[in-house]
C-alpha cells in the first residue's frame, strides 16, 4: 500500500536531477524540492565522495539527515543489486516514518541513472516524484556552443559499453552521436571513430560545468589512454547548411 | 569583431532554455541571467502568443525591452530564413548599444531549436553563450516514471520529419526512441509502430508539465488524427529486467 499524504505535504521519494556539473544549472524545483525535505540520499563512493552531493551542496542544511549509499566499484551484478535492496529499504524506513526523501542524481535521473534501481524497488509501495534535470549531451553541446540536432538531423545516445558493431553502425547512420561513459572504453572509442572517419566530426568532454572541465575540439589530440568515468564524445554533422 | 565587456559585465546574447513546460523546471542560472539582461526576445505567432515567453513570464518585468519575433507558418525555407536574418539584425543592435539580449527557447537552446540559426548569425560577431535546459525527452520520462535508457540500451531521438524507412530502421534497432515533432505526423507515425510491433512500448505526451498537458500510456486509446506540435511518442523496451 502507498504510504498516505500528510496534511498537504505528501511524503514522497523524490528523484531529483542536478543536472551536468554546474552548481547552477539546477531546477528552481529540484532546489526547492531538496531544501524541504528531510533526508538526502546519493551514491558515494568509499572514501564519501559524492559528485552529485559536490554539485547541490549549497541547498543541503545541517537540518538534513543526510544518507549516503557506499557503491564497490565491482563487475558483479549481485554486488551492486545488494546495495540498491538494502538501500531502499533504508529510504522505505525513512518514508514510513512521514520523511520525504531525495536521491540525487548527477544529469536526469532516468537517463542512465541509478536512480531508476531505486525507482523500480519504491515504485510500488510509495509516493514517488521524477524531477527531471539536464542531462550531459546538452550541458556539453551548450559547452560547445553547437547544435545537438537540427530539423531533419537524427541523434542517437549510446555508451562505451556497446560492442563496437553497434558503435560503427550508430557512427555510419545518424548524424549527431553522444557516446556516454566514454573513459575505460576511450581507446577503442577513438579507433571506431577513425574507421567510421568521424574524427574531425568529433568532440571530447569530461567534468562538463565541473572546476575540473576539459573540453578537447580537436580529438587528434586526446591522449590515447582511459579517461575518467564521467566523461563522453560529441559527434556532430559536417554536412550542416545555413538555413538560407 | 566581438563586442567587448563593459567593466564586469559582458555585452552578451544568451541562448536560454526553459525547460519543457513547468515554469519550476528554469534552472537558477537561466532565471538569473532572465532577470538581468536587458532585452528578451521569443518567437511568437501572428496572434504575439509565445510557448517560451508563458514558461518564463514571472521572471520577466516591466523595466524589460520584448523583441518577439514573429515566426509566420510556412513550408517555405525562404520565408523562415529572411525572418532570421532581420532577427539577427534587430538583436545585433541592442548587443552593439550595450544591452544583453535573451533568447528564450522550450526545451533546450540546442536540441531540434531555432536559436541555433541565430546563432550562427550572431556568433562571429558578438559574445554568445548557451544556458542548457531541461529536453522535452526528459521531461517526458520524468512525467512517466519510467527510464529513458538503463545501462547496456541504446537511445535515439529522430522526428516525424524523417522518412517512413527511416523510422522504422530506428525502432527496430534501438530500445529507445523518442519521436519528436509527432503532431502532423500522428497517424503516420502510428502506423510504423504497429508495422514494427512497438505499439505495445509506446507512450504518446502532448504539452508536457503545461496546464493542457496530455498523457496516453496505452497509444491504442489515441485518436488516429493529426495532434499539435509540442507532441511526442516515447518507445521504450519492453524487455527490462530488474537489476537482480
Amino acid at each position: 500500500m502507498k504510504a498516505t499524504a500528510i496534511e498537504n505535504d505528501p511524503v514522497c521519494f523524490y528523484g531529483v536531477g542536478v543536472g551536468p556539473g554546474d552548481p547552477e544549472l539546477i531546477t528552481l524545483k529540484a532546489a526547492r524540492i531538496i531544501e524541504s525535505s528531510e533526508v538526502i540520499c546519493y551514491l558515494a563512493n568509499k572514501e564519501g565522495h559524492s559528485q552529485s552531493k559536490g554539485i547541490a551542496h549549497v541547498h543541503i542544511h545541517s537540518t538534513h539527515i543526510e544518507l549516503p549509499i557506499y557503491m564497490p566499484m565491482s563487475d558483479d551484478p549481485t554486488v551492486g543489486s545488494a546495495v540498491y535492496d538494502e538501500a531502499a529499504m533504508a529510504i522505505g524506513n525513512y518514508l514510513m516514518q512521514g520523511k520525504s526523501v531525495v536521491f540525487l542524481c548527477e544529469g536526469d535521473p532516468l537517463f542512465f541513472g541509478s536512480f531508476s534501481y531505486l525507482l523500480e524497488r519504491l515504485a510500488e509501495h510509495y509516493t514517488c516524484e521524477v524531477i527531471p534535470g539536464i542531462a550531459s549531451p546538452n550541458g556539453a553541446s551548450a559547452r560547445l556552443q553547437k547544435p545537438l540536432t537540427m530539423l531533419k538531423e537524427s541523434f542517437a545516445v549510446i555508451s562505451g559499453r556497446h560492442t563496437d558493431s553497434h558503435i560503427v553502425h550508430t557512427l555510419n547512420n545518424f548524424e549527431s552521436v553522444v557516446i556516454m561513459k566514454a573513459g575505460r572504453n576511450r581507446v577503442r572509442i577513438l579507433n571506431l571513430l577513425k574507421e567510421t572517419n568521424r574524427e574531425a566530426d568529433a568532440h571530447y568532454l569530461e567534468y562538463i560545468g565541473r572546476d575540473n572541465e576539459k573540453i578537447i575540439e580537436d580529438i587528434s589530440l586526446l591522449e590515447k589512454e582511459a579517461g575518467p568515468y564521467f566523461s563522453l564524445f560529441v559527434v556532430l554533422s559536417n554536412k550542416r547548411q545555413r538555413h538560407d
